[in-house]
């Protein structure tokens, strides 16, 4: 890059950064006094929440895990592949302690200092989650199956794994949910948006989805926190399941209230549809049309589309 | 990596290269020769623009400046939290001079050579951007109550610092909309894109934005350069608020008009609703709702929704 | 990043960890017996797909050759700019060859051992490669061109390629469609799905695309396998050109068939339009009004607009 060395004003940049009249110092106390509105602990010391960045390698190495060869760079020894994963797997458990540690070394962090305490903590939920992760890789190769039936368009198993951002989005959600289950605080959803900034698809680590789940493209859909979703589900682009609008505070009023529909086996919802409501149920083996706006019920195997669309066609 | 020299084929692969038989000299000649269309001051040295990788480090470095201890990996020492922040503000200023110096050189780069001129630009406006910090920081805490106060699935304010796409985007464009007022050339749209990328929430530099703004999932949001935002706004996933359709040769036509929507205090726009046009006024408290496609003006203390949607239920 | 090492109960870890109780071993001996069902070839050798991280970086650089100055971080010297970019070419080319020679090795790895053979198919394939770029860029050129006459908030050529994610999604999607083009596997859908993910636009590999293209905003778009777009098109955000209704096992039945819209010279798509079907052909110079939802041809030289949208206004 272009370095202030290789620069020949060099020398005048630290002239012109001293005389640069900053106060440095004053600035930080006045942007460290400017939270009290949302971190009232502030005279208590802050201990960092995970590292997102450290939060992204942790999800990308259990999904090395999960699809050993498909995502790692190495030729896995024919003879003996079992034995990177075992080291892979023991690399992921001792950075799996660290993140929980921080996760509810920071969450409490208001009441009392970090301590030991918490890494005991951070043991057992690594160890409870390394044990989940046999039967998570069950889940996510019925979802590639359901992938390769729904898409025309895919090539290969492979090619799932190694570029469909709906897999992408489903695997990062079933092991954000395994955490969120557990109990843990703010990893699962910092998770989920690591997963929602390289998709576009917004899964809430609390929503509940079954086997042979498939999302196409995927771009902009959203399955909101208490959202129910039976098996052999599949949706496109820009599908928002979402909860009917709320009023002004609805935060607090709101909070751990279903808001958000259930959707029942064999369902299929297409591109930019839209389904609002916690006491909204999708029947089974129903179809929802692309652009159809839903806020009651459909019972089962009924097709809702749009009647023929309300447009005006003129000569140029 | 698999990497050549761990390949029985290595010495074949330089003895092929060297017989592969392209001229990779003409080929990069070619290349260069190719810009004439778009880059008229070809003779001229060609000074590059700011590192599209150093732009989003300098996104991050600042974030970490304005929440410090939520986005950053290391435990603040709660005696003198402000010794790391003063050294951060300090390396952030180094950053921002050389940033800002090819901003303007780049621009500039037609007219005359890079000179120690732009550097003192960068001097100032390094400076400047510093001390709007703080401001920006107050805004932002407002923004963080907004998300909580709409949000029923927010569990803490440290999860929307450290995981809301919304509160990013508009981070971001907090930050690009005062350099862009500062009148810096590429850095504010090259940060806005930064976030664009990472949320799918498209705000322009340009477009003026009040207090308690708060973007729900965010995904497909678009908000124009000529956009003006009340205070207390709430949006959700897929809000256009937009230009009228152009003609062809749009481009210099209706370059640097109004061309997009003014949204009055304490609206809320529901999911993937369509404002479009410069003179489109949405009147203070208004609803819009899901859906809703909008041309003209509403006035204030209104609800548009769709009409019961026109949908065809046919049994299967 | 907080080590364990800075840490009062480092030795409690190991201890800790070694009586964890958890048997890495046959945990990974687990999770690698639990993908019969997406990789027959399990007693075969695994060898692994080009790596997603090393996809980005050949991307990257292709960009940069394409663009030299303008996302690099060096200042060309105006002398011998050649020269630069002759090194960067013959380094990207090393680079191919090595990920070419890996894409082959992984799709052939089910009938035999990777073997040289694939490394020749690599310097093949990545000279035929090098050689079409001087016609991408010409092509890129022309789309720079018309974003900055179709986008009134463009301020420069250059602003269009460090920051447009429509122009980024192009250059990958033209890159990635001269490799398909060339038979290669893999590899184009995963640079396809790597500006996917950086953009929020789907344009599949295989998709056939006009001169002078511009898509504006772009999340949510999606450019389905079997589209075909004539010359100087411009579309927004939210656009799917996509398939009609698929049955449940739709993947095995449609394979390779053209499910995907025509649309022909001149047309302009607004935001959230969309158009589905392989027999659906939209004529020149037509234009398809925002949120429009077309499922048959539309012929030349129309407009087609939402009908005055069928809305309630309510007071408050």
């Amino acid at each position: 890059m272009k370095t202030l060395a290789t620069d020949p004003s060099h020398k005048r940049f630290y002239k012109s950064q001293s005389i640069s009249g900053i106060d440095f110092h004053s600035l930080a106390l006045e942007l460290l006094n400017g939270s009290e509105a949302i971190s009232p602990g502030k005279e208590r010391p802050i201990v960092s929440s995970p590292n997102p960045e450290e939060v992204i390698q942790l999800v990308d190495q259990i999904r090395q895990i999960l699809f050993p060869g498909n995502l790692g760079s190495k030729v896995l020894h024919p003879d003996q592949p079992e034995k990177n994963l075992t080291l892979e797997i023991q690399a992921l458990y001792n950075i799996l302690v660290e993140q929980i540690h921080w996760s509810f070394s920071h969450e409490w962090c208001q009441l009392e200092r970090p301590s030991p305490f918490y890494r005991d903590r951070g043991y057992e939920k690594a160890a409870e989650f390394l044990q989940s992760l046999p039967s998570t890789k069950k889940l996510l190769v019925k979802d590639i199956q359901a992938a390769f039936e729904g898409d025309p368009a895919a090539k290969s198993h492979t090619e799932i794994i190694v570029s469909y951002p709906g897999l992408f989005a489903l695997t990062v959600y079933r092991i954000a949910h395994t955490l969120q289950v557990m109990g843990l605080p703010l990893l699962p959803r910092m998770m989920t948006e690591y997963a929602h900034s390289r998709t576009g698809i917004d899964i809430h680590p609390g929503a509940r989805i079954g086997e042979y789940f498939f999302i196409d493209h995927g771009t902009g859909v959203v399955i909101g926190e208490t959202t129910v979703i039976g098996d052999r589900v599949r949706i496109y682009q820009g599908v928002t399941l979402g909860a009917l609008s709320l009023p002004p505070n609805a935060g607090n009023l709101y909070r751990n209230k279903k808001r958000h529909p259930t959707i029942e086996d064999d369902v299929i919802i297409y591109a930019n549809a839209t389904i609002l409501g916690g006491e909204t149920i999708i029947g089974a083996r129903t179809t929802i049309g692309g652009n159809v706006w839903i806020t009651e019920s459909v019972p089962p195997d009924t097709k809702v589309i749009l009647n023929h669309p309300d447009h005006i066609y003129l000569r140029n």
